[in-house]
């Protein structure tokens, strides 16, 4: 397999963005990546993105987004992993370039949200889940996390508020990010006293959905020497691993296998420790899966992820920088977005962009996106050469 | 890259399933190509999929099928390109194997159409239209289709009648494919009197639905020496192309450029001529597509391609031999399923197993899958070797 490197990132704010449609949106970011890279063709876009058939009416969004950032003729296709599919669109772009068939490609993950309604949108996110024995049960998306949630709390003996420092955390990390949803720092009593969604998540441990797109254009590594003085970002691990797609079919609903597995394979990969990673920008679409992510990737033992948020290990300057721009709890979560939110804050700390949450020194940066309640999960681990 | 082959094959009978769920389908399908395969485990999943979203209120379809089918912990993925899914996600596995990141890929294209009305089918099927400029005017799937056909019999002169040959060659075929929709033959009488669906379009130039899965497994090359004493299967070309996503931004309307290009590309590779092709796999799902394709791949000079029909070269004895196994016309078009089962039949031809429809000597095999009005076209051509 050829190495493979970032060439240019771009990314949207997430937002409500009810004046742009979904290919303003896939396109502002595409058009960011490519001048970034300096580049005005690539040879194939792969996008990243979950819902477009139910909330936008489009299918075929590979295409859909080709022409309208006038790549005619060029190949172009949609990945699709639920809140996974932008770290799935990567991973696909990455295996086209590492197998020689192409010199070079664009990867967007986009979603736009905000074409239906609130509830219309909840019914479609829930396709993530199994339909014949979830959904059709009368589970929702948030209502699979708080079982979770509160067997891990019954478990392994932690209150609602021990997860408190990661929504802080990422909260104040977005206030530094111009490309975040929210901003605006929180509290350990607003955190506490924030309205119920389904118990024991709360309004402060779940991430918000939004409109946004960002994307990377990636090429061989040995045409990348230095993007404008700044380290060559290359893409030294990537591995994708599943679990069953029901949570009640694990033997531990407790333990996210498929995320043990993809790091397990990424870091091997990229030969790298999990004490090596500089920068984890994992998936906290709620408290939960950020405590159960640093469980199964190996930085934290069983049960004992909240405790690297209580004794202050995940900020920037911490042992552990987890959600350095935000994370989804703050930056946002535009699912199918999501992925190359993720990878593009990487690169960007890989490059020293991240100004007051710089992680000082940052060589290696791992992200992780996981589709579904943990049934898919993709992690790439990122190096600055 | 690495030579990569087909070590086994598999597929349902396409039909109205009432009776199974889109789980089981796929299922089917996948045991079926791991048998033929001789192996119990494959290293990543990709599904081929369009509807399922809509249809059957379920995402993450590489995931949910890779835990029915027991592939706990492996990699899966769906991969979306409307009507060219299955060909879409036979090349991404294909890219995954030949950069030498995964040894094995079970690949998996599934449609469940029956799970809404037709009424519901219908809007669905019309996501793979332009949501904005073509699909909120008002016109349908079929329209625009209708529209192409109109146009091309008034340019270049040809009448309603002339494109029979394509529907009852491709009903012809199916008679002798266990596997079809449509186990029925028509005449030219016949063709003429069926309904009309949108002028000039009538239900004898247009393919039925169903569902239905097909799926193949490949490995490298080097794995492979023989597959039950029958010829080895490689993949020697493989190429996508995209044009406008919608119908009227393109010059040239009746001329699938993108059929063009990627037919060019996977010739390019395969390092074949138009006239070493011995079977040809297109995508009838509007005898119009039949002709274009033809014309696009350089079987015919521009406005020509019913022609071949009418000189009786498109049977299997025939220098042109398309539909061998029925064609998306009596086959059937399960939209996200259809570009495996001609990658599937193209291997049956291949390993000479197609009984009265067999084409002699058959070598090189090539299939098309075209997805939208041509926005997004797949080109593989396969060798036996």
């Amino acid at each position: 397999m050829r190495k493979v490197a970032i060439l240019g990132i771009g990314q949207t704010k997430i937002d409500e963005h009810w004046e742009l449609s979904l290919r303003e949106i896939g396109g502002s970011a595409a058009f960011a990546a490519m001048q970034d890279a300096g580049l005005d063709k690539v040879d194939a876009l792969f996008v990243g993105n979950m819902l477009s058939p139910m909330v936008n009416g489009q299918n075929q969004l590979g295409t859909f987004l080709s022409d309208w950032i006038g790549l005619w003729g060029q190949e172009a296709v949609k990945v699709e992993a639920a809140c996974a599919s932008g770290a799935a669109a990567f991973r696909s772009a990455l295996m086209a370039v590492a197998a020689g068939e192409i010199e070079s490609a664009l990867v967007v993950g986009v979603e736009k949200m905000t074409d239906k309604a609130g509830r219309e949108v909840t019914s479609a996110l829930a396709t993530a889940a199994d339909a014949d024995y979830e959904v059709e049960q009368g589970i929702s998306f948030v209502g699979l996390n708080a079982l979770i949630m509160r067997r891990y709390m019954h478990e392994f003996g932690w209150k609602h508020a021990d997860f408190a420092p990661f929504s802080i955390n990422s909260h104040e990390n977005a206030m530094h990010n111009p490309f975040a949803r929210l901003h605006e720092r929180i509290s350990m009593e607003k955190f506490e006293k924030s309205s119920m969604v389904a118990t024991p998540i709360n309004l402060l441990d779940a991430s918000p959905i939004g409109d946004g797109a960002a994307a990377a254009v990636i090429v061989p590594a040995e045409r990348v020497v230095s993007v404008k003085g700044k380290p060559r970002v290359v893409v030294a691990g990537s591995a994708s691993a599943t679990d069953t797609i029901a949570v009640h079919s694990r033997r531990d609903p407790l333990f996210l296998a498929a995320a043990y597995e993809s790091s397990k394979r990424a870091y091997q990969m990229a030969g790298v420790t999990k004490d090596e990673v500089d920068v984890f920008e994992l998936h906290d679409a709620f408290s939960i899966m950020a405590a159960l992510s640093l469980e199964a990737c190996g930085f934290a033992e069983r049960g004992q992820g909240v405790r690297l948020g209580l004794e202050g290990e995940i900020s920037p300057k911490g042992r552990v920088p987890v959600c350095t721009r935000g994370g989804l709890k703050a930056r946002g979560h535009p699912v199918g977005a999501t992925g190359m939110y993720q990878i593009v804050e990487v690169a960007q700390q890989l490059r020293g962009e991240c100004g007051e949450t710089q992680v000082d020194g940052a060589q290696i940066g791992m992200a992780q996106n996981i589709g579904g309640s943990g049934a898919t999960i993709v992690t790439h681990i990122l190096k600055a050469e």
